[in-house]
């Protein structure tokens, strides 16, 4: 059985790209040695050029000179040097915008509508002794332009230098708008400075949205205007909150560097926190047995049959998402439990009242809170029951994340939704770390096994889609639900794992080279990314022993 | 059938002490708070004190003035204010000797013979006003004693404080003489910090041997006097390889944290790296496929057959050994390829020239290494197959390792040799995390699943052993083999996970209180030990959310 399996796997050859995370969907290199001129510099040849974008260039120069990356390859290089000496120099970087549009701020271009934002660009680095060219049409395209140009340079003896010139990537725009990842800060607690840390590393490969989870039943670490009191008694502490300011200050720093904010708060379920301040809001705080009540500890669920409470979240909503620039905000809707709702005497007289059944309760409701984001001009997201296990009224753009199971997808297609893939058989980053709850002694997690970076990586986003219905795959994106993840470890348990669907949702199916994308040919890539990610402070963990590392393939199952 | 197995688990009822860990052996404790003196000092009352102790006392009161641990209850001990104002004051601890003798420093205290350290210690924390007392036989103890004292206090509003006053506990001495941790420093390499501060979390939780996995096949980055050459030509870099000095300065910091250094040159395999200076000690170098002559790459093992090889070895492990102070020294044994001697022509003719088989010949080489370290008067430690697999001469006393199964404790047991328990199936702390051999994209790792701290914590010392063979049980240990592993996550892929183990060999099958160890009542306490190894800069992991760790035993299963 063991020898019919290996007989599957095909030797791997590598591409002459042994760097690139995402590879260009357009990618012509060579094998020449170019190294960058002492004086080597960035110029921005742009009328008037926004700030975010300057402030792009001086990262990207600093990347340049601080990342000293020694190749992947036994001997780290040195044998380049003796060569390095005669190779031809590149002077510079020009880098300018194809139309004569007055140039938008990053930012700005990061926030438009899913679909919308140009994020194509090309960039040639000739070995001719002129200067590398970037070209797009918008900012945000030179910005991901700039983040290829600076995986192209290694270091040896300390010569700055690329070993793949002449690189010539023609119009590499991502095969789908919308590249994520999400990350929850309720069930423990992230500081800012851990969620910049990973804003940073999801703009190195491209990843263009921000899900950010970040209330749940455990706690509300987020200070909303005019509801001051939810936060100060639902955060774990008076230091564990998102004030405004920490608000804003991470949607400008995700904006400038090609991010969009998604922030989501999950209703109705998923909240009991928001009894410490608003018990009348509550169905079944903190009942017990808790499983009879919830997917997890603790219960507690939005009163949806309450017109006050359907008021009041609609209010809750509005008041956090008009302080946000992007067009998507989600509403949850997953793990709904009815038990809750059975047994909550409040909901039954409400019900009965209005002579409504839970499920039309349910839709009044998440109409409530959808229209409190419509009128904002934002398109709602939602978790996949919202159309697979409930009948609601949902505008025709929601967006719908797949979750229980890539199979779903299909499902959520032929109800005509867009999709984002978040698949937890594929994505969940937390899977395979074993039970968390307590006094079980031989439990392990529920989505076991752990995600490998490879399984992520073999992901189909058009698995069971007809021709026609692959138009609604937006993208997809790697989450991590923090039951049993915390500073301590984000960086550890994300990268480079997240990398895998930043890759598929750029590069798409194929490679430049017109082969299949395949695990044995992103491996070294994935090598360089995560060897790069450490030197800019970012804890990636190792994905082979380092011997490994420097010789691609000869610990391939079979090699 | 979930339903008949939920009825098995009982309900979880708190012990009185939320905290400590290893739980002491014999523990009283009272309910009443307890807040240190502004003036609050340890006096050593020791004659002629030896400096380790006065340094470990300065970092006890380091770690009672830095920690500011709030409790883990609901309002992290806010309430205790009030009350604290007119609560007892603990004016100081004074530390003693039991005996009259010279005291000897810890780090001489640390590394004496297996079972024969004198760890035990008493310490009484009163509430009438005077001082708390610790007693030892041993400056060991009374590090062991501080350790625990200083888990006793927590923070709030700026006062240090216990709120399980009085404290009793008389002579707590560990159930089992080894208490390990082993680090692979081969596959990936982990600098000198990253050692330094593991010894410092596993000293905390009385951890008491460093099994040092410094070499294998992968790299060799061990500057062996009279051998330089091997490391020059099989470190990955020249920046990533222990000195001498390095190695003395982390014996050093290891002993005198009560910690052991046991270091293993794993032999005759895992070895290939030597043939980067010693080609002529290597058989199948890099033999491809290299599942055909080793259990991962690259194949490569020592000659054993080589009377020049085996006296190259003998010398080697010598030169090592002899400039450590610990009486043990392993020197491995695991995972012999015989494919790899078949197919070596040397070793085919050094067995024809000498008549002996290739199980004589391993004997004869094993006997020649053992008597390196027997001269140096140092016991061997070898791993299991050595015993179950061979037919090798081995010292009466060597000490083995079990790890393919701890269902193979029992076989070891049968040939009357002592056991560390080691075993895969529960103390693997790399298990789960994905394949990391190329081009596999379905693999998981092949000890999956993840071994939880939960599955950890249930390890039977005595599963399988006669009331007979107990004595040889010497202890056990987790282990963390590098695949997968760097300084990236060495934090957070062993702690708290390995504080399992160290109570398991610490407190034994029972709770102070008569009952059985369970992790019920273990959790509240790991929670403890894990946040305040955070507070002191390790990068421990969250177990539950946060709002689980401050309601014990409200998140279990079935709570």
């Amino acid at each position: 059985m063991l020898g019919a399996f290996i007989a599957l796997i095909v030797t791997f050859v590598p591409l002459g790209a042994n760097a690139l995370w995402p590879i260009p969907r357009s990618l012509q290199t060579g094998t020449t040695l170019l190294k960058l001129a002492s004086s080597f510099d960035i110029k921005i040849s742009v009328t008037n050029p926004p700030q975010d974008l300057v402030d792009a260039v001086s990262r990207t120069k600093g990347f340049i000179q601080n990342d000293k990356l020694q190749r992947l390859v036994v001997g780290r290089g040195a044998n380049d040097s003796a060569a390095l000496g005669s190779a031809p120099t590149l002077p510079g970087l020009t880098i300018s915008l194809l139309n004569n549009n007055a140039p938008r701020a990053i930012a700005t271009e990061a926030v438009q509508a899913i679909g919308t934002r140009s994020e194509g660009y090309s960039l040639t680095v000739p070995t001719d002794g002129t200067s590398a060219i970037l070209t797009a049409n918008s900012t945000l395209g030179l910005f991901r332009g700039l983040t290829t140009f600076e995986q192209l340079w290694y270091d040896s003896a300390g010569v700055t230098y690329s070993y793949q010139a002449p690189v010539k990537i023609v119009n590499d725009i991502p095969a789908f708008p919308y590249r994520g990842f999400m990350l929850d800060t309720a069930r423990n607690f992230f500081p800012v400075a851990d969620i910049k840390r990973t804003l940073d590393a999801m703009s190195w490969v491209k990843i263009n949205t921000f899900h950010w989870h970040i209330v749940d039943s455990q706690s509300f670490p987020l200070d909303v205007p005019g509801f001051p009191e939810i936060a100060s008694k639902g955060a774990y502490s008076s230091t564990e909150i998102y004030s405004p300011a920490n608000i804003q200050d991470i949607v400008s720093y995700a904006a400038a560097r090609g991010v969009d904010v998604m922030m989501e708060i999950d209703t109705p379920g998923h909240t009991a926190i928001i009894a410490n301040s608003h018990p009348e809001h509550i169905a079944c705080n903190q009942a017990s047995p808790w499983t009879d009540f919830a997917n997890e500890p603790p219960a507690g669920q939005l009163r949806l049959a309450s017109a006050a409470t359907t008021n009041f979240t609609a209010s809750l909503i509005s008041a956090i998402a008009q302080a946000l620039p992007s067009k998507l905000f989600s509403t949850g809707g997953d793990e709904l439990n009815t038990n809750c709702y059975a047994k909550d005497s409040q909901t039954q007289a409400d019900l009965k009242s209005s002579g409504k059944t839970l499920e039309q309760a349910l839709s009044t409701f998440t109409q409530a809170t959808h229209k409190s984001l419509t009128d904002l001009g934002k398109t709602p997201v939602v978790w996949e029951e919202m159309v697979l296990e409930h009948t609601v009224t949902l505008p025709k753009d929601t967006v719908v994340m797949v979750w229980i199971s890539s199979q779903h997808a299909a499902s959520v297609a032929s109800k005509n939704f867009r999709i984002v893939h978040a698949p937890s058989n594929y994505f969940y980053l937390d899977c395979g770390a074993g039970e968390w709850l307590g006094n079980d002694p031989t439990g392990n997690s529920w989505c076991d096994p752990f995600k490998t970076w490879q399984k992520s990586y073999t992901f189909d986003p058009f698995a069971g889609l007809s021709t026609a219905q692959r138009s609604l795959v937006l993208g997809g994106q790697q989450l991590l639900w923090a039951e049993q993840s915390s500073p301590e470890n984000i960086d550890s348990i994300v990268w480079p794992r997240a990398a895998s669907s930043a890759e598929i949702f750029w590069t798409g199916a194929t490679l430049p080279d017109g082969t299949a994308r395949n695990v044995g040919s992103a491996l070294p890539r994935l090598h360089d990314i995560r060897y790069r990610m450490v030197r800019r402070g970012v804890r990636a963990i190792a994905l082979q022993p380092h011997w490994c590392a420097l010789r691609p393939g000869v610990c391939d199952l079979r090699a």
